[in-house]
């Protein structure tokens, strides 16, 4: 099969598309024939040598694809049937394994290229957001990177869910995006201080940017505010103010998904299909996808990511 | 009624026992005739200027007691009803006035002094280890102060519940108490640093330490690991490696008991009855009460405390 493959250690503009084997299916595994395949910051980080490879994980690229199923392996799948997978790699190829429990219906209207933009940022925010905070009705919702491929799923969702979202990014463009998509309070990162602006007020924080937040996130933070961190844009380590933490009886967490173990991710795949589906069949979310590539030009997608130039998702069609 | 009073700020040795008017009832508060009642750090830092009484409280000291309904008020209590109280402070003296929901049965074959020894840290270990932190059967359980009064609660709830418990201590003498009280890992703080022996293998770990222990703990953590840091005897401020969090999925929260509404109270009291009741019927958790000591001499107490002599709780009697 063709696949991505890397030519050279930590150069992202090395990517080609090359003839490898394709995948062998483990026991309780089904080969899925990839019809396009999202793109993750995660990839580019993998890339760059700083996101190593789970111990058993396709060393090709790729978090999340969409396309048919090939061969069902020992299961009771359908061969030609459509889904949406969550991956631990090797999304950016022909063919992919993957466990049955990482196997998700494709949304109720949407296309391979619609789907495969959703699965990543779908399980990452359910688990995180809906899960681990545990975000309710009413409450204060702050979302940084809110125009973003993680941004734009979360800010929807958050208003299906009847919090009030507040967004952070760095442009009059992405602002107005975050609007369209019904977030409550806009602010610039390059004009405002969040902090100020949310001080005391946020009950749960999506948080994609780590050190360089810490502090202010944490001031934000209401009573019993939880903020889940899940990327380290802004560096890893910064000062924690457990005084202040203690006084609001807050929570900090930091999770990734790619680790998880085969049982847990079908443990949240489950609960992404019940929880998200619905609100995806219905409109309440809807795919923002910057705009899609082939299979082949996936070192320009990565490229493009890394430039900051992209709202919503990029997808790479095979 | 007589009740301790402190004359000097921020000067632990000013208390004195004085005359002070007798609390008087807001709606669904009962007025109790104190038996015993318990000493906290918190008392401590108090006294000290370094814990703001909560808006609305009594400025006496005294986060628990037990002894008996003197005024049942609006409620349906009864008068000469023997309870157990977790106060948002008043302990420290003849009468206080307690909203219902903060009203405990005494535990079965309890003293009025083993039950006011008891109170707060039961409340305050289950809220956090039990409820927040969700410890299950089987996982490693680290308490750290393992043999003062909190640590001697927590250790003997953690081998209730299943856990293999760690401790840390300074002194062989405090060691050897924790291990009379079922702690299976026993470290000495002053020999050994527990981030070391405890590697990337605790689910929980219940902190009195603060910014100090914050990289140790991290570093302690197992994979979905969480730290609950309820105290922050060693600073405020510390470094916070978010990196090495995500990596793991930790969680880190700080909390306080004292500083939450009444509702949230009486659902923590509630569920601290259910949990935790039925391990002090049975003898799986006994109190571990250092000395008692007359009310008038809360100074002392308090200064005992300061020491680090105490094994254990201390108990005024009234």
């Amino acid at each position: 099969m063709k696949a991505i493959v890397q030519t050279e250690e930590k150069n992202t503009a090395s990517l080609e598309l090359q003839d490898v084997p394709t995948p062998t299916l483990k026991p309780g595994e089904v080969l899925v024939e990839v019809k396009a395949a999202g793109v993750n910051r995660a990839d580019l980080l993998q890339t760059q040598g700083n996101y190593p490879v789970p111990p058993g994980a396709s060393e090709i690229l790729g978090l999340e694809c969409a396309g048919v199923i090939a061969d069902p392996g020992d299961t009771d799948r359908q061969k030609g049937e459509e889904v949406a997978c969550l991956l631990t790699g090797g999304g950016y190829a022909e063919f992919v394994a993957v466990p049955e429990g990482q196997l998700m219906p494709i949304p109720e209207g949407f296309s391979f290229v619609e789907a495969a933009s959703i699965v990543e940022v779908a399980c990452t925010v359910w688990s995180n957001i809906g899960m681990l905070a545990g975000l309710k009705e009413g409450q204060t919702f702050l979302v940084h990177g809110g125009a973003g491929g993680i941004g734009t799923f979360a800010v929807q969702m958050g208003k299906a869910m009847g919090a009030k979202v507040a967004v952070t990014t760095g442009s009059p463009e992405k602002l107005a995006t975050c609007q369209q998509l019904g977030a409550d309070i806009l602010i610039n990162y390059r004009e405002e201080d969040f902090a100020e602006v949310l001080k005391n007020k946020v009950d749960v924080i999506l948080d994609i940017i780590g050190a360089k937040y810490l502090g202010q996130n944490v001031k934000a933070l209401a009573k019993d505010g939880h903020m889940v961190t899940i990327g380290l844009q802004g560096g890893v380590k910064g000062e924690l103010n457990l005084g202040l933490l203690l006084a609001k009886r807050g929570t900090i967490s930091a999770t990734a998904l790619r680790g998880r173990d085969d049982a847990d991710k079908a443990r949240i795949v489950a609960a992404t299909i019940e929880a998200i589906w619905p609100m995806l069949a219905d409109g309440r979310i809807t795919p923002h996808i910057d705009h899609t590539l082939p299979l082949a030009d996936a070192a320009k997608a990565l490229k493009a990511l890394e430039d900051g130039t992209v709202t919503g998702k990029l997808v790479l069609e095979v």
